[in-house]
């Protein structure tokens, strides 16, 4: 048995919480598994650090940052070690470099490129456990450089190790019992999943579900590694992200979710020709902005097209310089911009097999006089964006349109 | 021109103070020297780390103690290169690794084996400003482990970096002036010196002035490295420590120190027999414990000896259990320990030269009634043993006799 557990900041956020941790992963040493440990920065060291910088410099060097950022949960994976140790349990720390996590040069959203774990592999079979620094590899380039994986990179640094390794499970210790069909704190009834599927898990994930970052769970899926999302603070068994199977296809819809970080806007009176979309959509993309939902109407009279999009809120500024820019350039009517929507979405692998569960969405939230502003949909997903003041009305609409409190 | 700066942790205490040591950094770049910085961790955080370390376990392992300890430096170097570029100045950091120095295997207390500084000279050529993580380096054996250089490490960094740059001049930035003739605290009439010998720093170094480590000073003389100690806090030119000159032997006394973390022992009446001296110590440096002073007396019937030595304040409670095992092995009569003494010190190159230097100073200790427990010399020191409570008067009074307080 190799398993690998990833501790989040708050599971180390305190020298009391890193001996529960310890004493969490002794267990699991002491029952005969092998353990490679990740963990975060304690909370609060990462804002701390980014503060620093933000404060010396208006815009930090990346490869600065990265060297700056990394420091923070060297700092954990030693005193995890030490608190092992402590308990009698033979534990090593590793940074990036030393479990040979190889990255691209893109410095603070670096790219794992290649692992080279023997030597982990070799202190697991020396029956040691070993805590690595997580978020950090080194650039494959002649430098070797500290990188940064971005946002989530301790959940990749796990997800990619367990791969590596070929852990029997990686487990994701966090401060959350599991993935809920919805946000507990806007619908009481809601109900830990007990398992879920990876397609499930990466909507969910991009529809606003903080628990796990896209991109572990996609890296997950495809190498196959069986993950469970657990928390730190209790002995709950967590819910398993694992391959569909035929029983998660019973199974209309599996979470409901609420995005309230987007905007939108449109293009009003664009002359209706081809290539407009496509050049708006280019020079946004050019900028680094990443559009989710796109919709165009047609006027009545057939000349002229109105263009809507939604960009994250944190983007919306620079999408309406691009977009006005291009409204004047085309002689458009102008650019209209909406803060206060929401995006609110079911997602679920049944929908695959089973019709009709769009409209039963549309239907539920008709019946409360919540207007549809945009919908998109995918196989195992329907989003539709909607006024923000209607956003947890909607939610526990729809959980209790589905049935969701009811276990399938 | 090749300019190593060391930045100590007061220096680098606040990211005002990090501008500050930035806009001195950017004033020798911009006169054209190659600068490569080496910066301590900001004050208070090793001593944070430190403290999480010894509540969380023990007796820590000292490879985690590295990899924790390290990560202050790293962030002084990481925010220091990020205040240069804010300044416009082309800034990169490097850790221990990046600028090849190698160590042996001792965890906290490493020794430096070699450098490879090939990396740092190309970005100095490049006409970037080099700033570097202090105090660390990596281990020699083939897993490459984070290693640290024990106390006073950084300074340790600046001058190793600066022999293996052939740097014109190794410049250490503390808080304070540079060395003075004895601790302006005790003696209002300090005088700061503009030069020192090598060898006069070695000794005052070892005899409890602050402003630098032994081994720094040893690696400074042992590969010619000019060194100068000056304020970061102002502009004042510091204390110059070079190779010995001629003008520097006029000088009969260069300071005055004191030392008051020593303990004295002594084994009483143990038999006057070959061997009793080369067993007590050789015990005592096998414990790794370090012996200053030793004095040995002969009880006036010939047959038993009192054997008194000094050893640090913190190694005084061990160096009592070993000597009481022996006193009670040889039937020696008991242990005196005696905590409240103080190690007065005058150094001076020009004591090769002069007699009488000694005399003078027991002469000008009894004209104030300080009785001496203990004495020893070597060729530019001499050493007194006396009761703490006249340590601060013994101090000013030989400052006063020697003329200290007059430039030479």
């Amino acid at each position: 048995m190799l398993l690998v557990q990833k501790y989040g900041g708050t599971s180390v956020g305190s020298l009391e919480r890193i001996r529960a941790v310890a004493r969490r992963v002794s267990e699991a040493a002491r029952s005969g598994a092998k353990v490679a440990v990740v963990v975060s920065a304690m909370s609060g060291e990462t804002d701390r650090l980014l503060r620093l910088a933000m404060e010396i410099s208006e815009r930090p060097d990346e490869r600065e940052m990265d060297l700056l950022l990394s420091s923070g949960e060297r700092v954990s994976a030693a005193l995890t070690a030490l608190a092992l140790r402590q308990m009698g349990v033979t534990a090593r720390s590793f940074t990036g470099r030393q479990c040979g996590i190889i990255t691209d040069g893109a410095h603070t959203r670096a790219r794992i490129e290649t692992i080279s774990a023997g030597r982990l592999m070799r202190a697991l079979d020396r029956g040691e456990v070993a805590v690595i620094a997580g978020f950090q590899g080194i650039s494959s380039s002649g430098d070797g450089d500290v990188t940064t994986l971005g946002r989530g990179g301790s959940d990749l640094t796990a997800v990619a190790l367990a791969a590596a390794l070929k852990a029997d499970l990686c487990e994701i210790y966090t401060d959350v019992e599991g993935v809920y069909t919805a946000d507990p704190g806007i619908v009481p009834e809601a109900r830990k999943l007990d398992r879920i599927s990876y397609e499930e898990m990466l909507e969910l994930a991009s529809l606003g579900a903080k628990v796990l970052q896209t991109r572990s769970v996609e890296f997950a899926k495809k190498y196959g590694v069986p993950l469970v999302v657990r928390s730190s603070f209790n002995d709950m068994p967590g819910t398993y992200i694992t391959k569909e199977d035929e029983e998660m296809e019973k199974v209309l819809v599996s979470g409901v979710t609420c995005d309230k970080n987007q905007s939108k806007l449109t293009l009003l009176g664009a002359p209706d020709k081809p290539g407009i979309a496509s050049r708006l959509f280019s020079e946004i993309a050019g900028a680094g902005l990443v559009v989710d939902m796109i919709v165009q109407n047609i006027s009545a009279d057939g000349k002229s097209a109105d263009i809507s999009f939604t960009v994250p809120r944190t983007d919306s500024r620079r999408a309406v310089e691009i977009t006005g820019r291009l409204a004047r350039d085309l002689g458009a009517r102008g650019v209209d911009v909406k803060e206060e929507i929401s995006k609110v979405s079911i997602v679920g692998v049944g929908m695959r097999t089973h019709s009709g569960v769009a409209s039963k969405m549309f239907d539920a939230l008709a019946s409360h006089n919540i207007n549809i502003l945009m919908i998109s949909t995918s196989e195992i997903k329907v989003s539709c964006v909607i006024d923000s003041k209607y956003a947890e009305l909607a939610v526990r609409v729809l959980h209790e349109a589905f049935g969701l409190e009811k276990a399938a």
